[in-house]
């Protein structure tokens, strides 16, 4: 058998096929198998492999056929929301390291589930969350390590991205995602700002996320756009969406740290994960791209631009991979977590982002719907390490860790 | 007696100073009588008076006295926080219009002492909310007038200043609000940003804040700001202050809109309101000084610079402003406000700011503060207009209206 990564890739329609083509370019990597529900997409993934020039994956409708092979040491799936965590547990059980697409739950009881499977099997259960990768991120992360910010008190983040336009156009497709904006009102898609921020925090390692409340506002965008894609009396622009246009979420974590994030996607506005850093010592502004550190910026309360500051600071894994050649897309990102994950697999170590994090990180979703459905009332958010978090350290060999910076790893 | 306004002036320490300053260079103003509990204070204040040209006003130390005058029309107060809901109402059990400088409340409770002495007086009652005369916020009111945001649908605001050197300075001579920052734990300055934001929404006049949450970070950088001022081991860095570093209050409105506050006034950053207004149709940014109008921004989904947009839409009060020659701290904010207050007892009319706004804004401070206390349960605001801001409308002949643009009226 190859000395390669072995892998089986489920879900192959838009996320799916990036992420797939992106996968079958590294040579380490075999894909042994490729699952779609839908026949063409089935297809249509084994052609994304081959094009790349690798042998033809075996090509399956059911899940639990790909799983029922013995040469798949790790599976990864960019299904719908719904799927993620009876795939993950499915995969846990089959004893084949799980790495997931982005996404919340839909109860805390999941996120558990997502838990016991890991601590049943020992098997690794990773969210693919790529903004943990991203540059501006990992050069703060590192910029937070060496002590710039001081003490950090206050994070915010945000998914701002207007959506509203495919939101709408998929109506008759019967896309997933439009059906939870109809049905639901939440903190749909927590994790590319929130994820950064615990990395940052040390959430489930030596801190955690304590409480949350949830406030949405009302639900106009995506009747707006509807009305403007398909008329005002059309049935988009009629429907009544129960998702509101804004939802703010507050959290508070067990070292006294707030963290404000916005799902804002059925609005009109320019891309933005508002991310914003601050600290006993300073402040950093992705809106603006900017950064204020006391005694280091040149001229009291005023900003600096963050783009020497990205420079001098750059994270080891960022410097290694300009010099190796920035691949894949969302800036490098996706590129980088299909990396941790396929060489946790590799090394036979812990993912990065672990169980702990992705339960943690999707619960807010669950949390963040019952908050606002009890007019924005603060829930607890569950301690899924049961107490695990306060010894929890980061791993020394990972050198995609996101818990420490590992120069010495590259 | 003079045809001119006759003024009592109570409280004239540091922003006192200036404010009788610039109010002593209007030429159809008296400065009547001047009141401080301290003699010296007091007669500074008359100098300032007499520098300008004026008649020397006469000196108290008790505003009672003051108050006692026939001659006194209207009064403006900049004491300390806890003096304003006493003194307010003194004065408009006295007949005289009480316009008082910015601060929060201490309970829900006095906020409705203001509102009953002014419903069984019928004098006047002004917060001085200098920023709901800011030129931004007043170009943005006249945009979203002009319906140019589509429905509003989230704001967002803070007061983002770092008053640590100040706070921690002040502990000596035993400052008012260093005390606040000992004792208290809540967003205890919320109407820079919050007033003008209440003016977009049409708080109190067809619209009105109906609930919030408080979360307050860990209170770290009046420490940190004292240890590096007097050594580690100084009191001030040894004190528990009890204030959180970062406030965030979450309001949701009648009409489903939410608005989000960051009091955030003991770190190290630059100065910044972070206005953010954002509807059906486009999104402003105060951060990064920019713009997004769907259909009018340059490029889809790309920010626009908003100074040409300040030029297009500026406010005609603010046209005229500059026309006349802008006067006045804070960028004409001052000179503006106490016009605003000024004009409405010379045309014998309302207020623009009226007791149902200030009571309205100072309860946030109470009720941050038990939320807070409360592990950030949402806490109802009161409807300090008992129903009334169903149908109030605003006032067509006042130029310096906050909830209508009077075009005609310059």
């Amino acid at each position: 058998m190859s000395e390669n990564v072995r892998l089986g890739f489920i879900g192959c329609n838009y996320r799916g096929s990036g992420m797939l083509s992106l996968l079958s370019e590294m040579e380490d990597v075999d894909i042994v198998a490729v699952c779609d529900r839908i026949e063409s997409n089935a297809n249509k993934a084994a052609a994304i492999v081959t094009e790349k020039g690798k042998a033809e994956p075996a090509k399956y409708l059911d899940h639990h056929e790909l799983l029922s092979r013995d040469d798949i040491q790790g599976v990864i799936a960019c299904t719908a929301w719904l799927d993620h965590v009876n795939l993950a547990v499915d995969c846990m059980r089959a004893g084949k390291y799980i790495g997931f697409e982005v996404g919340g739950a839909c109860s805390v009881e999941e996120c558990w589930r997502l838990v016991y499977a890991y601590e049943e099997t020992g098997v690794p259960c990773m969210m693919l969350e790529n903004c943990c990768y991203g540059r501006n991120e990992l050069a703060l992360l590192n910029m937070i390590k060496q002590g710039l910010f001081g003490e950090l008190i206050h994070m915010q983040g945000a998914y701002g991205h207007d959506l509203s336009h495919s939101l709408v156009s998929r109506i008759q497709e019967r896309h997933y995602r439009t059906f939870h904006y109809h049905h639901r009102n939440c903190e749909n898609y927590p994790t590319h700002e929130l994820g950064p921020i615990c990395n940052m925090l040390n959430i489930n390692r030596g801190n955690r996320l304590l409480t949350l409340t949830s406030t949405a506002s009302k639900a106009r965008g995506l009747n707006a756009r509807a009305a403007k894609m398909f008329g005002e009396d059309s049935m988009p622009a009629q429907r009544h969406w129960n998702q509101g246009d804004v939802i703010t979420t507050v959290i508070k974590c067990a070292h006294g740290e707030t963290i404000t994030i916005n799902l804002d996607t059925t609005l009109p506005r320019p891309y933005s994960r508002e991310l914003c850093v601050q600290g006993t010592e300073g402040i950093y502004m992705e809106d603006g791209n900017r950064i204020y550190i006391e005694g280091i910026s040149q001229t009291p309360h005023e900003w600096d631009c963050f783009a020497p500051y990205l420079e001098k600071y750059e994270h080891p894994l960022w410097k290694w991979f300009k010099n190796t050649g920035v691949k894949g897309g969302h800036g490098g990102m996706d590129y980088l977590v299909q990396r941790a994950f396929i060489e946790s697999i590799r090394d036979n170590r812990e993912t990065p982002i672990d169980v702990y994090d992705t339960a943690t990180w999707m619960s807010i979703t669950a949390l963040s719907e019952d908050s606002i459905a009890l007019g924005s009332m603060p829930v607890a958010i569950p301690d899924f390490t049961n107490g695990l978090w306060i010894d929890r350290r980061p791993d020394p060999k990972c050198r995609y860790s996101l818990d420490a910076v590992h120069n010495d790893l590259f």
